[in-house]
């Protein structure tokens, strides 16, 4: 199934276009007539007014925003937002930092709320259900990566993240995101939260959560293992608990000297404050597996140097311009593998929810209104962010 | 051992500063008596006269030069060179790429010849032997990584490169390297050149070779993996090889479209030229393996997505700057581990020529005079080596 083949009206408009190729209805085509007559029959579904906070242009600022979005299609469902959470590539991607943006456009994914309606097709969310929405909001759902549950590496290409990218059943022409108070998803791209995990808490984990869990994973560590986390914010806070959670002896490298209480009450075993990259140097070759969310050009291989030989290095930080820059000399001393890593795909979306839900692990969070956007946006490019501002969608 | 206990005058120097902190002696030492007593019971061994090709400045152009190498050590053994190969890493840096230089400087660290000498303690090698030495000429030779045979990695940091570092026991105070007719090593530091091997073979083999069968043999593939080869110029072209031989399927990567019947002769099942990325894309994925030996700034993340999900890619080419520019987003959306390989120890040095000689696996080159160096090195620029250059020694 195609983007634009995902509503009512894109459905009708597809059997247009058969019809037209079979050389049916063509004179009516031009004049909208065939369109005219089906309205008649069954009335379109109207767009789903939604109100956000918008980036207007690519100063960093958002602002109040009225907009629509697409009719609850068959396969969708409608989530009325509680809470949305700001991660750094929020900011980043409204800046422009990836890319030149279509504006108005509303950040946030990581979203979390309640069903509010279905789509006839849908089975797996009832009205009143508790439901999340991360970074993905479809994809092709046919080829090999879709169907082993990576739909962030969809083979056709077709992986539509949730805000800023072209979208034909957007009224806007883009996906919006979650900074609003409702939105409409594909069923199989939202995923459920549990009673004993509270929406506000649920949010960070929906792209902050997934993002650290999923090469954590993937690294395979055992218990007593030492783990090593680069840049401790959002994403790096969470990723310290779950590797606590996991069993790892964690190693935290900020450099921030303010977070070193919070990072040890989070389960770490040592707070390193890496003011110069000489505080590095005791602990080479030590870590077992590192990952670093910083989200910036850094000295890669020097982080490196903190793993043993052959051992794995994973970012996940997304730096302006997505571009890193590594010492290949400065790498080979090192001997170890570095990869990068993007969110994560949906089943195991929901695993993290589930598993942080049952094991208590939960992001440090402060609440806030919608009003308060610019100044935490501040915040949290200024490092200042304890840990996760999560906005209360009732204040939109 | 420190690089300046080496010599016997630095042997004596040694004795000297024992007997100085024991309290003897002091008042000689200002003076010099102490030593000039000592060389008239022992005269010391004359510096060592060499001819070669040197840099005289960061124009990369060589010129003759006549210098010397310090007197033979207790360990040392003294090599009549006699065949010595061009790597691209000669001009490299030369040219200052990888930052300033001290002039004249001797480049080359693929060496071959006959041993013509060797100091008192040496073992290993007896006059007349056929000998090797590659891009390392001594380290401490007492830490963890030295005892293990990875002196590149020395954690004292007392890797002393072939050429162009600072090294108080020669006398123009840095290292010269093999573009001359002789040289003085560290036993340690040179391997043996088993009979089966001609010597103007053997040479590529101590840097090109080491350099691509190092990560080569880490990889750890097996018969019929598809193993991948970036840049086939001197050590592309023996990777190729050294894969073939090892049982892999060798896909190789160039730029060169009239390379392509070379690379088939090499034994590769298929030679790809990727005149622009695109061509990459029907390799999506498929292979076990990829080595890059692309000694400039080049898209990794396209050249990692060749490479199967949670495969490794290693990378031994030296560019200008030792600098790599990576996408994360597009090495996130790959899976690949990166990584970057330097030479490799003293040991697996060894076995990489033991390994040749026996396999038959033999670089391609072309022997030239002393006088068509600059020449040579203007082709290796222009990627119009085919493979190797290997200056016949005689002609310096
Ligand atoms: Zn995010
Ligand atoms: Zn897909
Ligand atoms: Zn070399
Ligand atoms: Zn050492």
């Amino acid at each position: 199934m195609k983007p634009n083949d995902k509503t009512p009206n894109n459905g009708r408009r597809e059997f247009i276009q058969k019809s037209a190729l079979a050389g049916a209805g063509l004179a009516f085509l031009s004049t909208g007539g065939v369109l005219a007559g089906q309205n008649r029959e069954k009335p379109a579904a109207p767009n789903i007014k939604s109100k956000g906070y918008a980036a207007k242009d690519a100063s960093g600022k958002l602002s109040p925003w009225q907009f629509e979005r697409r009719p609850l299609g068959d396969n969708d469902i409608l989530i009325d937002i509680k809470y949305a959470s700001i991660c750094h590539s929020d900011i980043h991607q409204m800046k422009g930092d990836w890319g030149q943006q279509k504006y108005p456009q509303v950040p946030g994914h990581e979203i979390a709320g309640i069903v509010a309606a279905v789509g006839k097709n849908v089975t797996r969310f009832n009205v009143g259900d508790r439901a999340g929405v991360g970074c993905m909001v479809d994809s092709c759902m046919t080829c090999e990566s879709c169907k082993h549950g990576e739909e962030q590496f969809c083979d056709n290409g077709a992986t539509l993240f949730t805000y800023g990218y072209p979208d034909k059943t957007s009224p806007s022409g883009i996906t919006q995101g979650g900074y609003s108070n409702n939105i409409v998803v594909r069923d199989h791209f939202a995923v459920h939260i549990p009673d004993h995990l509270s929406l506000q808490e649920a949010a960070p984990l929906l792209c902050a959560g997934i993002t650290t869990y999923s090469p954590l994973m993937n690294a395979n560590f055992r218990r007593g293992d030492k783990v090593g986390v680069a840049g401790i914010g959002g994403l790096g806070h969470l990723a310290i608990k779950l590797a606590v959670s996991k069993g790892a002896d964690v190693y935290a490298f900020t450099t921030s000297a303010d977070k070193v209480t919070d990072i040890l009450s989070f389960g770490a075993k040592e707070a390193i404050v890496v003011n110069d990259l000489s505080k590095l140097k005791p602990y080479k070759g030590k870590l077992d597996y590192l990952i670093s969310t910083i989200p910036a050009q850094f000295d890669v291989a020097a982080y490196a140097s903190v793993v043993k030989r052959n051992g794995f290095f994973t970012q996940v930080g997304m730096p302006a311009g997505f571009q890193l820059t590594v010492s290949n000399i400065a790498l080979a001393n090192t001997h170890v593998n570095f990869n990068a890593s993007l969110i994560g795909g949906i089943p195991e979306t929901q695993e993290v929810v589930y598993y942080c839900a049952d094991n208590k692990v939960t992001p440090k969070i402060e609440i806030i209104k919608a009003e308060e956007i610019n100044d935490a946006w501040t915040k949290v490019m200024n490092k200042q962010a304890r840990y996760r501002f999560v906005v209360d969608a009732a204040t939109f």
